[in-house]
């Protein structure tokens, strides 16, 4: 049980959790803070959140748990405030979908990693976004990374652990490094490929004639780049790094492939091809294992857009 | 109405093929030619066919039109024989993903390209495979391409339309050049990355433990790896050259787009991203048009694996 958690940034991410354990009846106060009104309005009306405050300092008094689930390029500026206030022992999370940067940013603007701040990212998402979509069944079997410093506080560790956990979600811990570049390979980079794809084909097929030959396959490869632009670009520069070392590593693969393709090289096509599709329908298991232990979940998870 | 129709290969496509033109009283007779006992066997029982053969030649007599539903890169053997029977006025037509190869195999066993050969590409899949996923309905509300040439009988253009057609194809006719480049671009790159990217993740990480940081994002994105590795080695030995390009374009773009990563010039990302959703979603109307017109379609639409 902890006293007052406080919210900041009531998006879909920021809305859920503070819904979701607000009815789980963890915490004794949950408190949301954003700086678009209708945003503050809504939360309260939706039963997201107990009560919203405009004033980030106002909203952290007496704090137990302040989760940051603002853009991932607003955390250095927010952190820079938080910097600024006595937050006595109150334990700093966030949810941003690459680790390093984040990290980074509380360093330089605490002088040094504070030992209360746990860094996580819930492996979560949904095509819908806002407060209004806030959704505490969001994080269900679904995974949550928590990347704590050699310095971070262990019972810090285990209170955002507890509340991720009552949410449903299954929490892991990883080194900041080896996470981001963990989603760089799985996320960042086959967004960044299937909107390079888009794009190449849109802008050299002016009236997008072509795609009306394109069918079920190209629609699931070309999903993710329907995503919200300004969410990914933000992403990009903010895990440019390990974003760089995966794409880097995939071009060079690429380059093999290429020439395989030029050689009529049907040996190594056809290796490549049966080690991909092995590793596809091993993928496939686990999701269909995680999916056949909750089926709403696995609904869910069809629309899923995570970063 | 036309007399004998003849099937070559009993897959899903020559199985579809053939038992929708059954079921649609057009052809006063439909015979199966496959290798494989079993398939000609089952094809009978499920009443795919009226009949099958064993042998090319038996089959062939008195047919009135041939449709080739062989493996792509099977094409070549298969026109070589053709070439040496007496074929009459029958209409010859194939259904192979890549279109140049098979009018240079046919223009190389014939001596030229005849004049009855229509080539065609239907755009149209499933993930089951074989004679016994034969499904009369596979081809409704899908594209499919014809690419006659300059020298194709007009009349016999308009049989294998009609053929399509009665199966509730969209027909289209394109340059076989055309058709190969659109291919490439919208159907075979996108599996090239697919394979490319899960082979790329897999041989980095021995136990695949990566995989379990994925979520539906990169499912979808990765769905089309899951295709058949001996059909895709095929298609990209025998569209080789549309493939080539079309990644070399792709790789200059994807470039661009690493240098503005790393550039950290959030205008240019955020200028792609946004085309590209623009794209996407334009694309994805295409799509929900087309299956709103039938919505059983849909539903198969959802399980497309076409090349």
């Amino acid at each position: 049980m902890i006293g007052r958690l406080v919210v900041v940034g009531l998006g879909l991410i920021g809305g859920s959790f503070a819904k979701g354990l607000r009815e789980s009846g963890l915490c004794r106060e949950v408190v949301g803070v954003d700086l678009n009104p209708q945003s503050r309005r809504l939360a309260v009306e939706l039963g997201v959140v107990d009560r919203c405050e405009e004033d980030l300092a106002v909203a952290c008094q007496g704090a137990d748990v302040i989760q940051l689930a603002v853009p991932i390029l607003a955390m250095e500026k927010m952190l820079g405030l938080l910097a600024g206030m006595d937050l006595g022992r109150a334990i700093l999370t966030d949810v941003g979908s690459a680790k390093g940067n984040v990290v980074r940013a509380a360093g330089e603007a605490f002088g040094a990693m504070p030992a209360r701040f746990v860094p996580g990212h819930p492996i979560a998402g949904s095509e819908q976004s806002g407060v209004e979509a806030s959704n505490a069944r969001l994080f269900r079997r679904h995974k949550v990374i928590l990347t704590p410093l050699a310095g971070t506080d262990a019972d810090a560790v285990a209170t955002v652990d507890a509340l991720w956990r009552a949410l449903g979600a299954d929490v892991e811990q990883m080194d900041v490094e080896r996470h981001d570049e963990v989603l760089a390979a799985t996320s960042h980079l086959p967004h960044l490929l299937a909107f390079g794809l888009v794009d190449s084909l849109a802008k050299r097929n002016e009236n997008l004639e072509i795609f009306r030959y394109a069918a079920g396959g190209f629609r699931d490869f070309t999903r993710i780049a329907g995503s919200d632009p300004v969410m990914w670009h933000d992403i990009f520069l903010a895990n440019r790094e390990a974003v760089l070392r995966a794409l880097d590593t995939f071009r060079s693969d690429l380059d093999v492939l290429r020439d395989a393709v030029d050689a009529g090289d049907g040996h190594q096509l056809l290796d490549v091809f049966k080690r991909a599709q092995a590793a596809r329908e091993h993928f496939g298991r686990i999701l269909a294992r995680r999916a056949s232990k909750d089926t709403i979940n696995a609904n869910d998870d069809h629309k899923e857009a995570q970063s």
